[in-house]
């Protein structure tokens, strides 16, 4: 056995994540390793989880990332705050619902389905009737940002349902951190998770979360213990909020965190809003490109985010081929339909660093000449002509 | 608010972990992202988790990172391997038996301790008792390296012990992987798991693990859902060992990733017994000042670690002064004690990149020179020259 360094291809990243990581933060990365109770790291800490609450707009003390990726954070989520014989609605209209509803149920937990079609928002109407109809129910759970689909719910109008029916919220906000409007003290939600390699253009592997202080009641006066150690969070608060006397949990991913507060500063230096226009103006850009192709979008306009659009894949265009001379020929990664959207969809990433005209030209053009290529009717240069018209 | 980008300062890291990085890993991490389903990225998969096999000395198929700390490493072993109702036999003999023990309870099964003091290593025969009374136990659990206290377990005999009673074996590795000798095949270990900050010298925040065939058909047969979903193997499994064909489950902390790639190239360029004897190589010379200070090691000989030295403060000396001190004059960071052991002893990491020469000679050189300010009737030089000499 000899196996070399590796050294990765310089990649285009405009698929569901990871999306292109701003150079800034990779040298964050590279910077020297220090130690996880050193007071220069401990002030770092403190700094993140101010930055964190910028991001999420909240002014929620329990702030942080968790030392793991964004599926873990949405486990924090609902291992604490649930207990065995807890009932649960879970809004489900992709992917990551599923993924509440398996949670859940590790939980010993029951879960009330809110269905909604791949490709829909989360609909109120049907959330509200279930919370009038399952009146023990602890937790209203749902995506704000379906990755798999493309499509933004209504955070705030859920939100309130949840309250008037004295209901917790758990919401998944992985996607939409640092690209769609985000407001989680103003909108009261209760406890929310992210990742680190969407909007926010960090590497992977961290989870930001952030719990009310109707959340952290619920998870003080728990009857029965968290079934997960690494995930207790009266266990990692007294690491993360341990003030001056800061008790060992695990060991921090110190390069990590980094990466994340570099992140995270950024953000703050663009400003929160201007990020969110950005994403925007991006997309309008991307819009005009597809529609200019004559390819059409999978969510109906006003359910979608900006920073994650999912077309249809023109007829007769193979999609593992496009994808895969995408990758090939241009360094150029998109995403591929999940679930039910699989092989009907493509998935364009715009997020974060990622979010910029650079990527939405090339990507236009780069998807011209490949579906020219393989015979479509196609006239060139009407996609990147349009799209370039948009940030006139 | 306006926080600033984070710059580290230079420390050298000689405490329980996390260890020096070598410039090569914090290199590594800097390199572009891909996306985690990249065929790039899949061929750097294999190549880990062929190395991580070298490092563990193992041919098990389910070899690889878990994309979080050891902690999680630890969970992943006892929630996937555990159901309710199960009996573990579980050895304490500093601050990670303890954590074994909450983790068995939270998986609903009952643990036996079998209890040795801080700072001596499991002792074969009181664990050979335990088994003998607890013949319905379905898993020996023990640390082979006790960061907490500097003691090694004779992990092949425990091992042993196991299999006459037909019991699996749960094996912490956390701070011996890289920097003493491990045979997981060999020996014959069910479920191991370790960190990536400790003698591998990468950052912290990844968990390499290994699991025998026999460990693997007790999880396959599981009655009941693994709790976590998180670090439930066979839905890993399906990203990790999925072949052409690699589900998504979450998406892989890449830069990291890349970071711990590059420790283990490392580690197959010096040879693994080179490792292994240049460990023992610093220990001795650490160990020769040491003696020549007039300070003690808490562990007996034949017990001790070569990566891990916890020796007794010196009476009259300041903890937490000493430390400090060392830490703002001279950024060298050692360990405090934790636990029962927690303002007795200092705890002075040799691991991996930071197990050398230089690292011994600074480090007792320091010590001196601030034991000696602070009035301790010590002989200058004395140590750094009988660990000088060690190396001739």
């Amino acid at each position: 056995m000899s196996i070399k360094s590796f050294h990765p291809p310089v990649r285009t990243l405009m698929g569901p994540g990871p999306s292109d990581v701003n150079p800034r933060i990779l040298g964050a990365m590279a910077r020297p390793t220090i130690g996880h109770l050193d007071p220069a790291f401990v002030m770092m800490m403190d700094e993140t989880k101010e930055l964190l609450r910028y991001a999420f707009q909240t002014d929620y003390g329990l702030t942080m990332p968790v030392s793991a990726p964004g599926s873990a954070g949405m486990e924090m989520c609902f291992v604490n705050i649930l207990e065995p014989g807890d009932k649960v609605i879970v809004c489900q209209n992709g992917v990551f619902g599923g993924r509440m509803k398996e949670n859940v149920e590790r939980c010993g937990a029951t879960a009330v389905m809110v269905e909604d079609e791949w490709g829909a928002a989360v609909d109120p109407n049907k959330v509200e009737a279930a919370l009038k109809s399952n009146p023990d129910a602890k937790v209203l759970a749902f995506v704000h940002a379906e990755t798999s689909t493309g499509a933004m719910s209504d955070v705030r109008t859920l939100a309130q349902l949840a309250q008037a029916n004295d209901c917790l919220t758990i919401v998944d906000t992985v996607t939409s951190l640092g690209g769609s409007e985000l407001r989680v003290s103003d909108w009261g939600l209760d406890a929310v998770y992210s990742g680190s390699q969407k909007c926010l253009s960090c590497t992977p592997g961290l989870s930001p979360v952030t719990f009310s202080e109707r959340a952290l009641a619920v998870i003080k006066n728990r009857k029965t213990r968290v079934q997960s150690w690494f995930l207790d969070l009266n266990l990692v608060l007294g690491y993360w909020e341990g003030g001056g006397k800061r008790a060992y949990h695990h060991t921090a991913p110190v390069n990590a965190l980094y990466g994340l507060h570099e992140a995270l500063v950024i953000l703050q230096e663009e400003g929160i809003e201007n990020a969110w226009a950005r994403h925007w103006q991006n997309h309008n850009a991307l819009k005009a490109g597809f529609e200019a192709m004559g390819i059409s979008f999978v969510v109906k306009e006003g359910e979608r985010l900006p920073q994650l659009n999912a077309v249809t894949i023109p007829e007769g265009a193979d999609d593992a081929v496009v994808r895969s001379r995408l990758l090939n020929e241009y360094s150029l990664e998109i995403g591929a339909g999940l679930g039910a959207l699989a092989g009907k969809v493509w998935r364009i990433g715009l997020m974060g660093f990622a979010s910029n005209q650079k990527n939405v030209l090339f990507c236009l053009g780069a998807l011209e000449a490949v579906l020219a290529d393989m015979g479509a009717k196609i006239s060139l240069g009407v996609a990147v002509d349009a799209a370039a018209k948009s940030y006139r």
